[in-house]
């Protein structure tokens, strides 16, 4: 079959692989509906974090079941399934505690950029869908095996509460679903800030009710401005660099909690300023899975519709188009046709 | 009237000082019933913290009503008062939504190991008890002012749930009031991390259900052992050095939470390694003045006993030794008779 890898910065193919074959008693392989690309794919690709080897992209994926390993018990063959970038068993402490993407048995789903792929721990980290969807919840269903359930997981480390004031730091996928997220759990008031229409406009439709487009102390000002100097309950952090992390923390008010999700490159925190500030912070890869349920069934009602958030769909064979539209910032998120 | 002085690193002196005045309409003037030490004086005291100019020392008080600025509503002459040592209106939005530490017109409480003091903002700053408390009541409503209030805090950041299991790093007076705290929001486990003989029967008294004596690594691996190898809900920092601070990340489980009340000195914390450490942190000053209600009512109807605490008490006039003796670790707290 083929499916997309990347041999070293920007150069990523798609190319003849390997079929995937049950390795593990726990195993499932699942013949994807659809598959996209990540922001945190853009690491490697920009080459700001460094491969050893080619690397098999993907790790958003829905589909149909299509084979499962002697061990596995809740899932069968021709369901379908939506699952989490990271795979959990599901049933040791921390996945107990809501917290599967620090699960003891965790590993990172990669290979998805393809047709056919094996899902680890099938039992711990799949979701059925009550029967076969529509074609057109298909994106959203692929979304929410990643970017709506990390957005989803901010405005949840955030403490996004009814009737409280959010801002979202961050206009790509993962804040968009952000926005989403907030706009599901009651916040009366939405900040988004972006600098580019398309992702304004999409902003304004999942929910955001202002936009700010200043960045940096400018941004953090209009914030102010825009909630009478006191800043915002809750701050969802979608970037990972230096300067969103400060703008996230000074638009959060004093006891406010900042939701950070963007994976951290160069950001350090200075104890003493994070003390005198007084503001909650919890990050981390998403624990999709705790919110899996709860999402599959938000799409599966059409109460949302996060598959907006593909701008760009694309087959599989142009690959390196879609990675270059979302490096340029031309598209918002890549789907690729199967 | 005679109050404490700090002149220097270690010179700390007992003199002739000026009585305070009502300045503004909103001060009251208390006569206090007794004063004390606090870890915080010594960070200046040891010259960790510098000082331009001699500093009046003491910021933790309780004590009587003798006049109050024309301004004043609630509290009035003859009345027992207990206060923060965070001045604060208890009226702007940071008051109303509980962060009254970082009130919009927040002024740390001072000179204060005298037999009077100034209180601004007294309407918002003093809660009065229902009468005149029995001597015996004083140490543990001294406490109430500021290290009762800090430990609660850092129990209430560190989100202490009924049931749950909680980490205290650090056995000084606030460490051990957290684990007080702790007991009190229905912990069902509560591992003090101490060394001291003396800290360690204390802890247990207040509620600790295990001691460890180890720090650092084995501390942590300690404190895995007691847990199955899965870490604490909650863990409250209460030393403010790097060495604590990353005990107490590492003695959290994933999703747990840190409330860190020790001033941080020369703490730096890695983004990316917060992010996949996926644990919440909340510090700051204590928001006394939140909890000091609650606090004064469960110390009046004596269910609890803060004032155990303070194991050196010595007039005024020795207070140089009052600061050389939980310098050396001779004490825990010292409570100075006016």
């Amino acid at each position: 079959m083929l499916g997309a890898v990347l041999h070293s910065p920007r150069d990523i193919r798609c190319e003849e692989v390997d079929e995937p074959k049950i390795l593990h008693p726990t195993d499932a392989i699942i013949k994807l509906s659809a598959s996209c690309v990540c922001g945190s794919d853009l690491w490697p690709y920009r080459g700001l974090q460094p491969i050893s080897e080619p690397m098999h992209m993907g790790h958003e994926y829905c589909g149909m079941v299509v084979e499962v390993g002697s061990a596995v018990r809740t899932v069968k063959p021709g369901q379908f399934v939506v699952g989490s970038f990271c795979i959990s068993d599901n049933t040791c402490p921390h996945c107990r505690f809501g917290f599967q993407s620090s699960c003891e048995q965790r590993e990172f789903m990669s290979a998805a950029q393809a047709p056919l792929a094996r899902v680890p721990l099938a039992d711990g980290t799949l979701v059925a869908t009550p029967s076969m969807p529509a074609d057109d919840l298909i994106p959203s269903l692929l979304a929410a095996s990643d970017v709506l359930g990390t957005g989803w997981y901010a405005a949840d480390a955030a403490r996004v509460q009814p009737g409280c004031t959010v801002v979202v730091v961050g206009d790509g996928a993962v804040g968009l679903m952000g926005v989403l997220a907030a706009k599901q759990m009651g916040a009366r008031r939405i900040i988004a800030m972006s600098r580019h229409k398309t992702r304004q406009n999409l902003a304004l439709e999942f929910g955001a009710t202002d936009i700010v487009s200043e960045r940096g102390d400018a941004g953090v000002a209009r914030v102010k401005q825009l909630t009478d100097g006191v800043g915002a309950e809750s701050v969802l952090e979608c970037v990972g660099m230096q300067e969103s992390m400060m703008q996230a923390l000074n638009c959060a008010r004093p006891g406010g909690s900042i939701g950070f999700v963007g994976v951290p490159h160069g950001v350090q925190l200075d104890g003493q300023k994070l003390f005198f500030a007084q503001k909650s912070l919890l990050g981390g890869p998403a624990p999709v899975r705790r919110f899996l349920p709860h999402l599959i069934e938000l799409v599966w009602d059409r109460k949302i519709n996060p598959g907006k958030v593909f701008d760009l769909t694309i087959p599989l064979a142009d690959v390196a188009e879609g990675y270059r539209a979302m490096d340029e910032r031309r598209a918002i998120k890549t789907m690729l046709r199967l």
